[in-house]
């Protein structure tokens, strides 16, 4: 039996605290030690001073056998997070000439003058471990506390502690502490409300042995059912949980479009169009490029991603997407009949097997006699149209993913109904 | 002089600790207290386990006045939070027939069927206020506790939590606490390094008294400086604060964008194209929709933003933005050649006074023989022509954001040029 191994992280920040900035950092912190089987059992954000770094340490060293500390380790005056843990830990602190010499080459390779609070970030406590910030210049550092815990103190600039985390600590956790893995194992659901899905599985989910977790994750009209177990033997974990979430696929099986890993709804779309050589355009209206983004944000897309075209204007829905105008003018700008016109004409101009259009009242103002929410969706599959009309909620942010996903949503269903599934 | 009201926000999930969804709510609430003059002093994220609760909210209430709770109200099983809560309090529960009648209202507005779920989700503390939730099925509830302190339990999902928070909870907590005001002003600049920053102005920091506290906060591009202080008279300490602030703008006016409120720098690209009655298009390639998207996520942007083209195939940019063939085959797809042809057509399709191009290698390969981080802008201006190359990062999503930074900041110095300034 391994050793459950639990972790902490505290990320340090006034501008946290002010509601400035999201914590981002504990999540990617968190899902990456889940990864290698650490627990976290406690996210903290806490203000940038001495005290509260004390007193946020000695509370969670006494919980934790790893503590992730992220921020305060910039070059000015108010980053306090070095000088408050050489303190913590009774360690001098002495220039690094490692840490020096990566600074300097790091300055000089960008052209930039080396200056003294450049240096200052040299200076590093004796009694810590330097771990060297291979793109930045903020070092890292690891204490070793009593009874073989640990503290490790990354910066807050998000892409430097992934780089750290990834590259310098995760191995070193990895090779220290001998863990037991977390199995999950997901269902992923979408249009269906979260309490009408586990009404229709509630005899299964009360027959789940104890040591399987079940969990319902609502998120943008979609719901991620995960299976959670912890094991020794990955494998026979992982079967067991798919064996327990085969047991009710045949029950929600329209509403599922992937099970077993937590892969992205446009992930899963974009293999469903390689595999089957589809090519892919988008016409949006009120998503206005959040569709294309979800593309584009995955490395690879040009594979099967024509490109887009942002038509927010009248104008360019007739100019640019060919829609006529009496289409418009007879329907209106929200209208289904639009939608049709729009996905025909990305398909034509982009060259696509099929198109996608959006056009709808995002918010926060009625519009074209629509009320905010009214969303139209044009689907355009090999010359056949299809369209559909959502009625979302009132708030602009959430109509616009709601929109992308509903309209990824609509696109699904109409290759599996064409038998146009994955492999 | 007013009390000081410190708060805490308690993220109640085991998929924050797991690392699937990042804790945004806490940002959230932190905000919207800052502004009525409460003090985050920590927030948390702890497991769906009644332990985890109890514990947390008993080290909270040590500290702080106010604890806000999110998540674990839901209808299924994993959702303990009432539950726990009820425990706490040392109350029963009983169903609300206030919530009862909304939760059912709710349901039939939607075309759904009541279960029995949705009724449990009416059955409430009775030693809690019940508390609205307009938008969702989950009641919140506010206890409370000793010593004049409040507890208040509200949904995880962030529409839901903003929409009672902003209606039912802030008005309360105003009403009940009696708090001095936290004053920020920003310096908001761009093009220039933290450490940079902090050397140039270094004298005057050292110059700053004790109640005004100074941070740097640095993201994408951009490093805003935030000066903070407390007083009963807003007025006079913002006067304060934009005093001191002007005291160091003649040293680094060619980096600030903004200086008073923490507009996004989006935002003010907007006003700028909106005061002077000017249009924009995009096209862009490396960033995908992400630079379109940055001003239709935007209320009203319909005004100066006439559309953009995703044109991520050489196809698209030659057969839609008429970007001629020996140009791309000439300097390749990634040059400022190719990048000054895409604006020019982009103008013209979209009819923009100005429209901004992006082409570059956003990763993880390299590609057309450039490096990844490769990124090339074009902007036209009424028929001229501008454009810049920039080398990046390595990381995909880092690039796609930092180009659409870059893209904007050269529009705001070109603009800047012309003597086209914000009013």
């Amino acid at each position: 039996m391994h050793p459950k191994v639990n972790a902490e992280i505290i990320a340090i920040g006034d501008e946290i605290l002010f509601g400035q900035i999201t914590n981002t950092n504990a999540q990617y912190i968190s899902a990456q030690l889940d990864k290698i089987g650490v627990h976290t059992i406690q996210q903290t954000a806490i203000s940038d001073s001495a005290e509260a770094i004390q007193e946020g340490l000695t509370n969670a060293l006494q919980r934790a056998d790893i503590v992730l500390i992220t921020g305060g380790l910039g070059p000015t005056k108010d980053d306090l997070t070095k000088y408050t843990l050489a303190q913590y830990f009774n360690s001098k602190l002495e220039i690094n000439e490692e840490a020096l010499a990566h600074i300097t080459h790091l300055m000089v390779s960008r052209g930039r003058e080396m200056n003294e609070l450049n240096r200052l970030q040299a200076l590093q406590p004796t009694k810590a471990k330097y771990i060297k910030n291979e793109v930045g210049t903020a070092p890292a550092m690891w204490f070793n506390a009593p009874d073989g815990k640990v503290v490790i103190a990354m910066p807050g600039v998000p892409f430097e502690m992934k780089h750290i985390l990834e590259h310098q600590i995760l191995p070193q956790i990895k090779t220290m502490f001998n863990t037991e893995s977390v199995i999950h194992y997901y269902i992923k659901t979408i249009g269906i409300a979260e309490s009408a899905l586990a009404i229709k599985i509630e005899d299964w989910e009360n027959s789940l042995p104890q040591h399987i977790k079940l969990a319902y994750l609502p998120s943008f009209g979609q719901v991620k059912m995960r299976l959670t177990t912890t094991n020794s033997d990955q494998e026979l974990a992982k079967q067991e949980l798919k064996n327990r979430a085969e047991e009710i696929l045949p029950i929600i099986s329209k509403y599922v479009y992937h099970t077993g890993s937590d892969i992205d709804f446009e992930a899963i779309i974009a293999e469903l169009l390689q595999q089957n050589n589809l090519t892919l355009a988008v016409a949006e209206s009120c998503t206005g490029g959040a569709l294309s983004a979800l593309f584009t944000n995955m490395a690879g897309s040009s594979a099967y991603f024509k490109g887009g075209i942002v038509a927010y204007l009248r104008s360019i829905k007739e100019n640019v997407l060919g829609v006529p105008s009496e289409t418009i003018t007879q329907y209106g700008i929200v209208s289904e009949e639009t939608a049709a016109a729009m996905a025909i004409g990305a398909a034509k101009v982009l060259d696509a097997d099929i198109a996608i259009s959006t056009t709808g009242v995002a918010g926060p103002s009625a519009y074209d006699n629509k009320p905010v929410g009214t969303v139209c969706i044009g689907i355009s599959f090999k010359g056949e149209v299809f369209t559909q009309t959502f009625q979302l909620m009132n708030m602009r942010e959430t109509n616009i993913r709601l929109a992308c996903v509903m309209a990824l949503n609509k696109l699904r269903l109409i290759l599996n109904e064409k038998g146009i599934g994955l492999k």
